[in-house]
């Protein structure tokens, strides 16, 4: 890539909110000092926008760095740059209506990203799991690793694996979710973690009653609409307004 | 609704208890960005007083609307509303003695709305809870749904399935409680939320011994005349006034 | 009680240490909006000291109240006061060498308290348990009750159910412990509530290898001396003044 | 010991990261008001440092101590030490690549050690565990004891248990690790306790597939170069600098 290449420039709302989105998802305890979240280029969606090598709940401003596609830093390369970032390059190139994605380690979803419990919806806030949730394992593609997707290949296979779902499981790693904004992603990874909480203690009190996918599908409309009114709350507990 | 339709007068405390058992409830995560708290209004038991749509930790005086028991705004309707105020509403008209309902997803009532698992007091903090624990299935009256009661029709089959009782699970959704007072419906969604959580942990060990029926109708009695005890430490928190 | 009978005054060192206790057993998840300490009075053995009817974790100085043995308040009885004060007073008469008594539903313990499960030492740091824990089931003596330890006889059946143990679990209720010191009970209350959890978890994983009593013997006489370790950042955390 | 005897001078970066370990140990619960942190001596390898007999939530550059490698405290002799200090010195005589050693009673952890479930990754964060999991049963050497490795031999004990393992579990009591640098072992003692909460997750959905051994190791040395941007995330909390 060239030295000379420029970054196009985002709209100041949608930097703000990828900044708002990291401290979110630290402040939620999706993502520990690891994990991160990226947004497809408002001006260029061949590009996306993401932290350079820093925990999302230090992340700023003027922590974000424009990759290609190809997840190569446009512009400045002098930096560290998460060696996972091909996660988000390659869900970009496979899903063309992606516009943000979170990869995370969220406690509650390991469990079900080791074992062949299936996570289910059991209440409306995690309608959007009724759409399915994939799994990825990394030994298909890459047999003995270090977990990490750190190569466009390995990102390929996630993507393939992610498939049309929101969401997937990453044995004995962590999850991917993505989403048609920042919000969604950002809603998508809280309650997709709440429910695998709820889901572990229902399963100890018996049999359990899901979502229909039809409800599943009807409740994860319905909160699309009413997202902002979490993301509000989330935003001013993240940054400290409240 | 007539626009020159006026909202009689609540009394200042009877504001300022609101705007507290909204926070209280967020703060002792009842509540999170969803869920509702209303009381009947003190000057007209045809009305009664819930927050706009928004957060519950964010509520202040500025933010509650009255509404009449079909659920409809009193005066200014430029806002947007919870769409699930109907429960609110119905349950006024069912139930004249009820003064104040919470509405909520607290997570350690989920996994009993979705199982058979009755929630039973296992102490003497929740002893309202022997005065019966209703169920609510909305595919029995709505079909399949976005699980959320947004009509008339559903908040009357929602208050039909409450019955007599202090609270009902919903299945899939969360839980709604009534009480004869704010404080005392913000005690009842505290304490069956705990009382959840301990007889999930309780059933793990063994044989549960519950309390008998005349031991919770005691105890819910003397919890009433303590109740302010609670409030008092809950404020203090939740207003940062501590 | 004469109304003009004056209490003793106690060292300003000990009032102090009541008030840190009730503020430590509030911040450590002892005690909520209910239960209670109380010490022994330094000047007068026949006398304790507890605060007025409050939740522990706003209680000052000033809340604080002498007791006679039969629970009556010393000097004012102007205020409302703990309706289980007779928990503290009957103990006090039954073990002579108790200096402190903490009343509490801490949440890990309930659910021993309501099934057979025995509450055992997991580990060095609640070795006082091996000296064996008392069970009260306050239907034998009071009948159906509202599970409160509201009169001079229920509790002194608890002293008696307690016996010469150093905690007592009190079925759908709570529990109560006994100490020397103030900071031996509050110790106690704090670990007796950890290891219950640890316990709980440990039961998961299969066959538990508890402490045997000499261990157990032998690790609570060390604590006793350690104790101060971490009462000191107990109340630097508790008072706000780390 | 004679009493002129002087410790050499530690690096000041040294010394902030030994405080900085100790605070973010306290803030991650790994440690409470029990457990410690050591560094050896970066001027003298026969020599460690470690603090005084002291919370480690509450220690400071002034509180720490060096002491030689039988434990003996260097030069000032006056203050009170932790009891089980032995653990470090005869870990660093055992294993003379070991630079920091964490001694803790993490609560994730003590299931694990009084039960037979071993103790395996699931995730790569915790690869290191791969290494295999040592366990110290005190009985073996000390019979009956109050649990504290509180002697030269109990220590030398402790160790030859430990062998070449990253970490060893100690029954009825906690967990000690070992690392080539603090910033090492203070991740390893937060993510074997965060491992040991999702393993009892996941093995109550079914059966969990951990990471092979080679996974494991390459997952590890990859978290070796990427703890920075941890500790930097931990030290900002822990500090309250952020």
């Amino acid at each position: 890539m060239s030295a000379s290449a420029h970054a196009p420039k985002a709209a100041p709302e949608l930097i703000e909110e990828v900044v708002a989105g990291n401290r979110i998802l630290f402040q939620q305890n999706i993502v520990d000092a690891f994990g991160h979240l990226s947004v497809r280029h408002d001006q260029d969606p061949s590009k996306y926008i993401m932290a350079r090598h820093l925990a999302p709940g230090l992340v700023t401003a003027e922590d974000l760095v424009t990759f290609d596609l190809d997840s190569n830093p446009v512009g400045d390369t002098s930096q560290r740059y998460y060696s996972e970032r091909f996660i988000h390059g390659e869900i970009y190139k496979a899903r063309p209506e992606v516009v943000a994605v979170v990869h995370c380690h969220a406690p509650e979803l390991i469990p079900f990203g080791v074992t062949k419990a299936p996570l289910r919806p059991v209440y409306h806030m995690s309608g959007f799991l009724g759409a399915g949730v994939a799994r990825f394992e990394i030994r298909d593609t890459g047999g003995m690793t270090d977990m990490l997707v750190r190569t466009p290949a390995l990102g390929h296979a996630l993507a393939q694996s992610l498939g049309d779902k929101p969401m997937v499981l990453m044995r004995g790693h962590g999850a991917t979710m993505v989403g048609a904004t920042i919000k969604q992603v950002v809603y998508r990874a809280i309650y997709a973690a709440r429910n695998a909480g709820l889901q572990m203690e229902a399963l100890r009190l018996g049999d359990v009653t899901y979502l229909e996918s039809e409800e599943a599908a009807k409740a994860a409309a319905t909160n699309d609409k009413a997202m902002e009114r979490a993301w509000g709350l989330w935003e001013s507990e993240a940054m400290g307004t409240r």
